[in-house]
């Protein structure tokens, strides 16, 4: 019994100013003419296999089951494995160069079930040069998967705990405060920190935000509503995690940063609250309900 | 009995860098599969309610029958409302925030015939934070919508009178010309005004376009080909609007404007042509046939 | 018997800050809705025609059948004719301007087999203004020629060998070297060239690359993992021409390139190689297998 799939997820750093999207969707429609091709982003900054593992991670448990093809590939053509990850038990399967890329949005999802190398060329298309995968690999790959081809044929089975994870920073705590990261910097200047919000529950309701040499007092709040414009503050994001913000601003300006900073939060010394004495790690843990 | 839709067609200010986008496909891909989802664009400026409103105002005659979902929403998880505007009897239905940014479009394609605030949580997702309304709300709400859920059952029936306007400006006539104002420029730096061809017919061939400083003699034409390379002209664009040019060139860069600037056309004082006495009103009416 | 088609791949330099592109999709949904439209790109940038022919070219063998709508257009409104050109007795339609955009991506599969001038305006929409032909002539007729109009039907028949070519540069070899052009600088800075890898086979491991002042000493390999991290390389890319990179790194901004600069490609003079005696034109050959 063969599974298929209707829907191919698509993520890269491809960018949209030349035609490789256009061509990967070209050759899934080509060989298997009834898959929807859904566009997560090509946006993924250029060879940054950590923040295209964070996007993916991020819409993982959003997508339509199905397949997902991911290609962040600073070393395309070289010895890194291309790789199609089963989770669900076949719910889905993930395909990508193994650099760590699929790891997160794996996680999310709750963790491989199968995995192969794409060994078997009879699934790939002929290609003058071994620079874009994508079109010659992944997607060829993905298009007959969705068509039924079984996961066992594309290529060799391989132990789905050697695949190459990536690394999400802990927080660190100290006296003053926690020591923190910005992950992520959305469109709108958003940064959001690898913290969760029980880690700054005792700061009280201004918390002190250290970028650099940059300092701001940031106002907890729900909603960018109860902020003043151009107010810096603290929100739960779409995502549950802790995210600086500014109100019709951005606050990666405001303070500086770029994804990968470090970046503090303090509890102000008045009383409102004081730095928890334990690190938390930060937890993107599996939906909870379908 | 339901009414059905199979096109969603979705404008927002969410951009492309990252996942919004394709996570919104995705949960209506996973909520109503056979709907197709059309992306009017995703680069309106952040938070520019009124340049998104004018955007789907210029598409919405264009646009397929179906459910339309669009978002610039500034005032996400504050007290605005939701909601979802149904126009030409339930030929279609726009979902977003009640702020405005739908109501050009509703007025283009004939008013709205119902409204609802999207009160019913039923047919929204669980989120753990309140700023990504786009995947909870709207896409939800549309997605249902699509797949056959009446539109009073997504929320409370309103009075679509109530509904947020947006003004789009008049023009004035002076004595000397004509007081317009810079409504869009297109990625080709063409300067749509909010004037209607008729406002200037008696200008004359040559029209002088004053904007700050900077003044330029713009030939009046037909198509760009009647224009030297470089040469400023203005043309009835493809919306019937006036419009500022330069043949292979900005004419946003050649007069240094933005959205929403002032600008004035002049009569030159030969004989060829006067301004007119009376302002008459910019007029966005709905297509005059199918 | 009449021609259907399921797919209408879409290039354009429309970029997608505005509607253009979104309400091209949804003229071609409302004429013919079980059409899935394909974006190959809409970042070519404005009114650069060649640019979007050799990437309408890149893309051509990979495209699913069907028809191809191409707008690159600084002529539109002009006396420049409006076609569609078959190729492959039907197998596909190019519909776009007759200004050299369609040109190379025709000869790559293999040549026209007819073509029409877009006369018939009863499958065209009416416009209000003359510039948006995009969304009011070739989107509807290629609507139409999906959903069964037989191409004879659109327009009047014209001779395919009286159409706009788009000049592709030869190289030009001397004794020191082969003086060639850049044809593409994609996403990743790497900068394909009009060269074909037969003309430097007697070159050796290592290549002198001369752009403007500077010079760089290129190794030639299979693949980016092959150089150092910043290293510049020659690789022979994913369409077999010969590219030069910089491995995690662009190869544009270390030469300091733009589309259509000169490079030269010079042997050194340690006995490794040297310039080959005659010129070879690249050569864009069709798809040798389907």
């Amino acid at each position: 019994m063969t599974s298929t799939y209707d829907t191919v997820s698509f993520l890269s750093d491809y960018g949209t100013a030349d035609e490789f999207v256009g061509v990967v969707h070209s050759v899934i429609r080509s060989i298997a003419p009834e898959v929807r091709v859904i566009d997560v982003t090509h946006q993924v900054p250029a060879y940054d296999v950590r923040a295209g593992a964070l996007t993916l991670a991020r819409a993982a448990q959003y997508l339509a089951p199905g397949v997902v093809v991911a290609v962040v590939d600073p070393g395309v053509g070289t010895a890194r494995r291309s790789i199609a990850v089963e989770v669900g038990d076949g719910a889905s399967i993930l395909v990508g160069p193994d650099n760590g890329l699929l790891a997160p949005a794996v996680a999310m999802v709750g963790g491989a079930t199968k995995a192969v190398e794409l060994t078997n060329r009879a699934y790939h298309l002929a290609a003058p040069g071994p620079t874009f995968a994508g079109r010659d690999i992944f997607a060829p790959v993905a298009a007959h998967l969705c068509a039924g081809v079984p996961l066992l044929e594309v290529g060799t089975e391989i132990d789905p705990a050697g695949l190459m994870p990536t690394m999400i920073p802990l927080t660190r705590s100290d006296d003053e405060g926690l020591e923190a990261e910005a992950l992520w910097i959305d469109r709108f200047g958003n940064v959001q920190l690898n913290v969760d919000p029980d880690e700054i529950a005792d700061h009280g309701d201004v918390v002190r935000v250290v970028a650099g040499d940059l300092s701001r007092a940031a106002q907890r709040v729900d909603t960018f509503g109860e902020l003043g414009r151009g107010q810096v503050g603290i929100i739960v994001d779409s995502y549950g995690l802790v995210t600086v913000v500014v109100d019709r601003g951005s606050a990666a300006e405001e303070l500086r940063l770029e994804p990968g900073d470090s970046i503090r939060l303090e509890a102000f010394a008045d009383g409102q609250g004081a730095p928890s004495g334990a690190s938390v790690n930060v937890q993107l843990q599996p939906r909870r309900s379908p």
